[in-house]
């Protein structure tokens, strides 16, 4: 392709880039829908609105392999004119990273920041699987108050709430990598290497349940294909420690934290987990987020190499069908916690901050599933003018304008063709009328409107009967001052 | 920077990459605004939102090079895995182009739609230059009625008054691409470098006057400077006819076309141009768009080698300063035209297609510059509710949960500061009011609420008079039951 000449005889395919979609008018309602929801609740609780560039210095993004010739392991970079390095951002957090320490002077600080937009990633794509896709963050940078977190997270279920979930249908499950921490090094797991094994193996409750976790976090696990998986070695007592842990999440919050309380972990981590999590808990109680939208569940794990407190998830309990049509649960449409590091990046400063990402078109699929009012069941099309001749045009297009004046979304058909595929136009744009102008109706200064849906509803009950056709249903003839009013009572129907 | 290392003491520099700009909340509330108002005409006119991605095949793009290593001349361009080259989109047609041939069998016809997002262009950024903005398009694909052309005229038009801009600040300059042709084919010019030249210099007519363009238009101009430009060599015959044309434009569109009438082209061209005219003046008179709305100016020329028929620019009539503190006219925020060609680029079949695009960051600037309820002039911050100590916390958090309840913006203050810093943090977000609970408050069952505002305007007043401090102006003390009857009484003052 890259040898392609363009000459005038040079044919470019017409297709979209790998892992690129093309959204319609249906999902982008739907997705402004969300994005619109969201954002009225971050402006609420005072966050303002930030847009970066689509692109970062490479460097600044994170992402930078000095070893590679090209910085684009995951990203999409290229080298820019003064040969540095540039990528489009993968996320939204890094751009708000150098942005803070860029302007951390003269910000208002603590600095509360939304953003929505793009981000993309230059990884295989696959079904349903994109390289650009739409985030909605709010993150809190320079405040370590657990009440940071405890808004984001109220913040991330009155989202939930605001796009159309009822509180039973999705829930913010909180935990604290401290909690983790603290009891691995209370129960004297301080290699590294053992440490992640320990972690991995209980990210994965949900899959393998506990007896499987017990048997990665001690000796290994064989695997019913009969692989074997050395596990982290831990001794009985630590792993009965952690099964506790996992086994603490209850209904209800303050019952997760005695069962907490009850864990003798002997760690100053722990300890600073657990009174993070009370003042967490006591701060969305007074913004009254009950345990029914937000709870404790320490089996969270997240990004290992990221977070350094406090995790959430935004787990939605709606079932779902997977690839195979077997029910499971949708699960998380989005997530966040706190990341204490990412400004230092840049300042050497220690900048405390956290925050919660909404991964939108998951988001849209998962109200699409819970039948909740995502986007419009379907987009409806504008009123077509039926066009008869040239000569009557500018009749058309004067009820077009009076009907749009009227706020009524509607349009003169423009193409060359006649009636019938007039008809199959508005039809196929789901227009709810069609207006009919011939030369009668202008002389007699009427209307004729068909009602598109009556039509369709009549079509559907009498098929195979053509009997209808000659009565022509849903069809009135009304002067042209009624115009307004007539295609108002069919758009109310 | 390609060569820093990423070891743990690399610290990248903290900033956006050259032409690529960080936006904050009033900036950005200005564009959504007008995004909105111009999606709810472009809706109303039938047409439909589509987003495609950033990226497009670089074939595609049409900006491809063969020659060079990359064809990235103007655009971002990478090579994908598959040694592919895609560019991001550098406008919102080229996209629209390549979607509607991939699609042309299953898409309604005309197919109509609207879009908005980033392009990017790599070019060399300068201030006020950036290489990426927004653009807002509507486009009429498989259309060959000049009312299309009408009715995109009439939507930029409504466009540019839902924005805020009365009749008289905002006008739509038409022309049509064939009276020029026409002409010049009549008066027998059809060498193409001559036919260039002679464009060039119609063009010119804003800045050199009629003198200047006739002597372009014939054997050359010698310019302040002492350089000569040499001219298309036309004879006086062919200058008086394009000095007609250029002098044809009225206030009333019924004039103009009369004066071009009077033009004896002598070729099928001109007259087909006048024919669309006519046909769209009529369309735009139907719709109710007058001629202090959309005007006829046969000296629009545009983007010499895309457009092929009518062509439209919007231009603000409103007075704004140039670099110099000049008073100058602020000019063209968006154009548009007849392009029948880029389909075919694709299936060889020629489609026609007519559209319009906005730039939306510079109808923004033009927003400010007249005054227009463009944005809000200040994006207002939340009402910030003081933290004292960390035991009332959950007093603080559930009155600022009262608020957001009644729908006004409210936070907790989330920093570590003491009182006068949180007072300057409320100034410096613009916060109408600030909360106080303190232990008496409490035990009382009261909030005392300050009122930022009246408190900026007295200490306005007073300046260097420090009574007023003491005083405690704008500053009252009730029960918790009238927290939000009063802050709404704030902000509604």
């Amino acid at each position: 392709m890259t040898d392609a000449p363009e000459s005038s005889d040079f044919r470019p395919e017409a297709r979209a880039p790998r892992g690129f979609a093309d959204r319609r008018a249906r999902e982008l309602a739907a997705e402004r829908k969300i994005l619109n929801a969201v954002s009225a609740v971050y402006e609420r609780y005072g966050f303002e609105l930030l847009d970066t560039g689509a692109f970062e210095y490479a460097d600044a993004l994170g992402k930078f392999l000095p070893d590679a010739d090209r910085p684009n392991e995951g990203v999409f970079a290229l080298q820019d004119d003064d040969d540095q390095w540039m990528a489009l951002r993968y996320d939204l957090t890094a751009p708000l990273a150098r942005f803070a320490a860029q302007n951390w002077e003269t910000l208002p600080k603590p600095f509360r920041r939304y953003a929505f937009g793009p981000v993309w990633r230059n990884e295989k794509p696959g079904p349903g699987r994109f390289r650009q896709f739409t985030q909605c963050d709010a993150d809190t940078v320079g405040s370590a108050r657990p009440e940071a977190d405890a808004e984001i997270i109220a913040m991330a279920s009155e989202g939930l709430e605001a796009v159309g979930l009822a509180p039973g249908q999705a829930v913010i499950k909180v935990s604290n990598r401290k909690l983790l921490d603290g009891l691995l090094v209370g129960v004297g797991v301080t290699d590294p290497v053992q440490k992640l094994i320990a972690l991995r193996a209980m990210d994965k409750l949900d899959r393998l349940g506990m007896e499987g976790v017990t048997e990665l976090l001690g000796a290994g696990r064989l695997d019913e294909s009969g692989d074997f998986t050395k596990g982290a070695q831990l001794k009985s007592g630590a792993i009965d420690a952690i099964l506790k842990l996992l086994g603490s999440p209850a209904e209800d919050r303050g019952r997760t934290l005695a069962a907490l309380a009850a864990i003798t972990a002997g760690s100053a981590a722990f300890d600073e987990g657990m009174t993070e999590l009370s003042q967490i808990d006591s701060a969305l109680t007074a913004m009254g987020v009950g345990s029914d939208r937000a709870r404790f569940d320490p089996s969270i794990v997240r990004g290992l190499e990221y977070y350094t407190g406090v995790v959430f998830e935004a787990d939605l309990q709606i079932a779902t069908l997977d690839d195979k049509g077997r029910p499971v649960r949708f699960g998380s449409v989005g997530g966040g916690g706190r990341y204490d590091d990412l400004v230092a990046r840049f300042t050497g400063e220690q900048v405390p901050a956290t925050g919660f990402s909404f991964g939108v078109s998951r988001l849209a699929a998962a109200l699409e599933a819970a039948g909740a009012a995502a986007g419009p069941e379907r987009v409806r099309g504008p009123v077509v003018v039926i066009a008869f001749s040239q000569d009557d045009m500018p009749h058309y297009f004067a009820v077009a304008a009076q009907l749009r004046a009227a706020g009524i979304a509607a349009e003169v058909y423009l193409g060359s063709s006649g009636m019938k595929a007039q008809m199959k136009y508005a039809d196929r744009r789901m227009s709810p009328a069609a207006i009919m102008l011939g030369g009668d109706e202008i002389a007699a200064g009427t209307v004729t409107i068909k009602d598109l849906d009556l039509g369709r509803e009549l079509a559907e009950a009498v098929k195979g009967n053509s009997a209808w056709k000659s009565e022509r249903p849903g069809q009135i003839t009304v002067p042209r001052g009624e115009l307004v009013a007539s295609v108002r009572a069919i758009l109310g129907r």
